[in-house]
């Protein structure tokens, strides 16, 4: 049978080779601790629960398509508390930040189109851009330079014909790097220039550390068409199972582009909105004490690293993941190694190899990414584990 | 500012244009009845709402891609008890049913391919083709003949190189036709030969009425691989926000395929999914009462419109729609002049005018698709709203 070729040739899910020997290991009772992906073990706050627990209504209807007007409403208080200046107009609703990925490139690219994207990136933006036909074009990051923005010169070259745009996710996601504004503002000179947009995964503005913050595209002046901002509750509330984004720009143009698209599929999920909704009650004290939680896990898990001998990492100024550099030719061989043929005292770790993070063939080989989503006790045995793994897989 | 074109150029949605006549109508203190879209009034069974309010989990975590296991375990037996034979390795569960028509078009089309569908048809279908380039191929079906399919001759017609499936709906939105197992198997006869996909939209599986019984393509023999059926939960269980749905089929290469786009978009909504399974317990009398009460509807609706000089309607064999063919030159003008201009007792309708129900220019733009989605005597009271409505604006 004949297939699309947009989805016969898309790239799998970096992690998906390795499901059945993480599979496997279970199956022979090992416990396998899962830090390659990002599904915190924070508890989801009560409040969000129990608006879901309190739901009352006759007919689960369909909502409208741009969102719930209460929640589209009550958003622009949760931007405002973080110094972005925008109106319940400037915001429609996702069914997660899936969608509001998927919904921007569709509306800014046609097929053929191209996107400038820093690598190593969030993998799930080749199946978006595979579904819309858009070719993904890299600027390298380096481990080396804490996986810094480069110069927008570097970006300036990547330019073609069919550039459409300029897409990052800050704070990042593998890399765990936090972009200064100076190096954004850079980013925004470079777009106004070549008639580009800048488009932003933020789904992880809390997870600034060493009291550092992230900057939102939306505090940058002169973006005003060309800044659009993707968004979730899925990292922020620890409620990655609900399903709610936002696509966040002062561009109304182009949001009622984008709502044509909303329009087809109705509406995102009505419950979880109404939970998204009795988030934003949430004080600063939740974030403080999130941020704090996930700051010792860094420290440990890098120092850790740090320590074993061979692994390169740089401390992540941001989200909750760290790539390191192992000392192994292909640091997906030592992943399933890890799987398939080791475990100590009954436990092993799956990790993401880093590899499927980058769209340069061969970069990224000896990299893994590893998400700090346990408790620091667990992440503390996690490395432990891997320590252990490479003597073994060294031997 | 540029924009994809195939955003720009996407067909919007028929009662788009309506909303805010609508707005101005309430805003004037009119009362509204809503026949434009399916959003039934039925409740939302009580097991639905409960399962909601039971749910008990610290962390509303991603489930996986393919859908719950608990939830995708347990839909076999509730295809089964239609007659319907298929494995949990069949199903893959989606964000409703406009994901499994997006995921679908998406993985058996290139930009450029063509599908065949029987006109009038669902018009979010425009949306999801756009978004992935698909040209939709008409094949007109005719309000005399019941909207019956017509015979396969006319879509071999309009088979091309880039012809790569049939999609229908069934039983059919906005039409309200059941389509009978001998043409189903016509059509697929016709597949075969082509060697094309046969695609069917069933999310009114439950709602043929007259002890009529909708036919799955899944019941057709010798189209294992060709078959591809999407579903919802959204109609059968007045349950549209729930937003849960699922592609079914044997054609296991197929839904191997599409899991790399659920992949991407990592999960659909986790507390609804619990929902839905909570929802197979219904028994046989659930589905029994609501028939019946759509039967009671669709019989007075018919009865009254027919009652109505000029108008031309058959009554509807499933579905919760009956399109009408009224005496006015544009139905749009006049589901305008209705929210703009007329109110009797300070009450008026909106309907969907059914242009944009039709691919073909110029067809259906004497024609109304009336969803009897209200108890029986608001829709008694619709139709005499028609009826005056209709004498205001001949005079």
């Amino acid at each position: 049978m004949r297939y699309a070729r947009r989805i016969v040739d898309m790239a799998e899910s970096p992690i998906r080779k390795l499901v059945p020997y993480a599979q496997g290991a279970k199956d022979r009772g090992v416990k396998v601790f899962h830090v390659n992906i990002g599904q915190p073990d924070i508890k989801t706050p009560e409040s969000i629960m129990q608006a879901i627990r309190n739901i009352d209504m006759d007919v689960l209807a369909y909502g409208p398509s741009e969102g719930l007007a209460s929640y589209r409403n009550k958003l622009p208080e949760y931007y405002r508390d973080r110094g972005i200046q925008v109106e319940p107009e400037d915001i429609l609703v996702t069914t997660a930040g899936s969608e509001a990925l998927l919904f921007t490139i569709m509306a800014l690219c046609d097929s053929g189109d191209e996107l400038i994207v820093p690598e190593p990136y969030y993998a799930n933006v080749n199946g978006f851009a595979a579904m819309a036909g858009v070719k993904i074009v890299p600027v390298r990051t380096y481990l080396e330079e804490g996986f810094a923005l480069p110069e927008a010169e570097a970006f300036a070259q990547q330019i073609s014909e069919r550039t459409r745009g300029i897409l990052i996710c800050n704070p990042n996601n593998p890399t765990g790097a936090v972009y200064s504004r100076r190096r954004l503002e850079e980013l925004g000179e470079l777009v106004r220039k070549h008639d580009l947009y800048l488009i932003a995964d933020e789904v992880y503005r809390e997870f600034a550390y060493d009291g550092g913050k992230s900057v939102s595209l939306l505090e940058l002046p002169g973006l005003e068409e060309r800044a659009v901002v993707t968004d979730s509750i899925s990292k922020r509330y620890s409620a990655c199972g609900a399903r709610v984004g936002s696509i966040v720009s002062r561009n109304r143009e182009l949001l009622k582009y984008i709502l044509k698209m909303a329009q087809a599929r109705l509406c995102p999920p009505t419950v979880e909105q109404i939970a998204a909704q009795a988030a934003l009650d949430l004080d600063a004290d939740y974030f403080a004490g999130t941020l704090a939680e996930y700051e010792r896990r860094r420290d440990r898990v890098v120092r850790e690293l740090q320590s074993i001998p061979g692994v390169t990492c740089r401390k992540p100024e941001g989200a909750f993941y760290v790539m390191a550099r192992l000392p192994v030719e292909r640091a997906e061989d030592f992943a399933i190694f890890m799987l398939r043929d080791f475990s100590y005292e009954g436990k092993t770790v799956m990790m993401a190899p880093a590899d499927g993070f980058y769209a340069t063939p061969g970069a990224g080989l000896d990299e893994v990414r590893i998400a700090y989503v346990l408790n620091e006790e667990d992440m503390a045995e996690v490395v432990d584990l891997i320590r252990r793994g490479l003597e073994a897989y060294r031997s």
